[in-house]
């Protein structure tokens, strides 16, 4: 019996069913990820020198559980804990807390990540942004939705008229940072301190270019389908598309001509 | 009548009295930034490439519009009009919209800071923060609070432990930055992009360190009876009380050792 259910299990669930799961995940994770935020937390510090709280690895835990026994097939890739089957056809890409630095201060624009990742491809993404009950999805061919009703990234195709984010400066290599200094002079607007949020402005018209480096696929893996979903294009600063594998140099435009125009002024530091 | 009315009126409220209408302009001005928040608006750029909003000008107007149908002795110091009576006995002094580029890119963080400045010194400050409704009031003797719960700093006294909070590497002269660039060297963790939300976390202990400079005096008078309600301590770089002539450059720390070790650090770009 056991046996002649799994073989009914498809190898990849549809969209729709991996969106639905996401959801519940993000559900899962909110009253925990809330519970901690502006209490006392444990801290510590990993080799990378990256905070890493008590709330971290108690949201961490409860998604593995969860997905272990919705999917007890698919892999799982998480900021905290070891990776489980990565070459399995689905694997869910998670960080319990994206912006542990805001997180550690008070400050409610961190978010819960969470990808659906079907043979290489993120086929949902959502963040989650407990403190403010915020949440983007994007599913792939069906779009994003904000709170509920989808959203669009805007119509800006011009470097002079950009609204540019990235979280910190700190995060460039020199070379990197040498890039990213040409490219802000040419917007309208920069400011720092987004975390994950900041590309669910992006999907939203708000924001209209993130340029970041340094990033771990659970960082960026989630943020795909929002950005695509919204009419964005997100890739790495070659232009290449986002994988488990890419390096971590991620660039997120609300138009593909600006897209274009962002990667020329990030092609010295390309990698 | 009106003269003998006017006779008995204090030249000065109490700041109780101050208080309760600082709320009142906080009231007055939330549902007109909410209004404005996330939908398209007119944006103009000003001679220092500062952008203001629609928004701007409309929460300033009311602002000045309450302040002189109820105390028409008064001086107003806003970002958006000329001043009025800055010599006078109290002077309110507001921005109608403190992280005006948060507010243009959708980032809930920004707020409209308010003040009673009272014979020169800070009396009551009201940090409200529109999108989030959250709010914090100081009041001179009277304490911090949050969102109606008194607040109060942390106890770090090291930088070594410190959170520092700045809102963008943009806002520093070169000298300032190199000052700014050694202290944040010797900090826990530095995060960029508070705006006034960062000296609130203080308030509340989440954060234990700002340091900002180029700041005008609407920028940074509500936030003094805000740290110095809740324990803390704020001055310029050079250790001096902030005042209308200021000259931008902005401390905040959790407790007066935090605040020392700071200064130290600052001191060879402190003007």
């Amino acid at each position: 019996m056991p046996n002649s259910a799994a073989a009914l299990r498809p190898a990849v669930p549809d969209a729709g069913d991996l969106a639905a799961f996401a959801e519940q995940l993000a559900d899962l994770a909110r009253p925990i990820v809330r519970s901690y935020f502006r209490t006392p937390v444990g801290v510590e510090w990993k080799a990378d020198l990256s905070p890493v709280t008590v709330a971290d690895t108690a949201v961490e835990r409860a998604l593995r559980e969860a997905i272990a026994a919705r999917f007890p097939d698919h892999g799982i890739l998480g900021e905290e804990e070891a990776a489980v089957g990565i070459d399995r056809p689905v694997v869910w890409v998670v960080d319990p807390i994206d912006g542990t630095k805001s997180f550690m201060t008070g400050l409610p624009l961190f978010g819960t990540l969470i990808a659906a990742v079907a043979q290489g491809r993120a086929e949902v993404g959502v963040i989650e942004v407990p403190a403010l009950g915020d949440r983007w999805i994007g599913i792939a061919g069906a779009g994003t939705r904000f709170n509920g009703a989808p959203c669009s990234t805007s119509a800006a195709a011009r470097l002079g008229e950009a609204r540019l984010y990235a979280t910190s400066p700190d995060m460039f290599a020199p070379a990197e940072g040498a890039a990213f200094g040409a490219l802000a002079q040419k917007v309208a607007l920069r400011r720092f301190g987004g975390d994950c949020y900041a590309y669910g402005l992006v999907a939203c018209g708000h924001v209209d270019l993130v340029v970041e480096a340094g990033l771990k696929p659970y960082d960026y893996m989630a943020l795909v389908p929002v950005v695509e979903g919204a009419g964005g294009v997100i890739t790495d600063w070659r232009g290449a598309p986002l994988t488990i594998a890419s390096g971590g140099q991620v660039v997120a435009a609300a138009t593909a001509a600006l897209h274009a125009a962002a990667l020329a002024e990030l092609q010295p530091a390309a990698r």
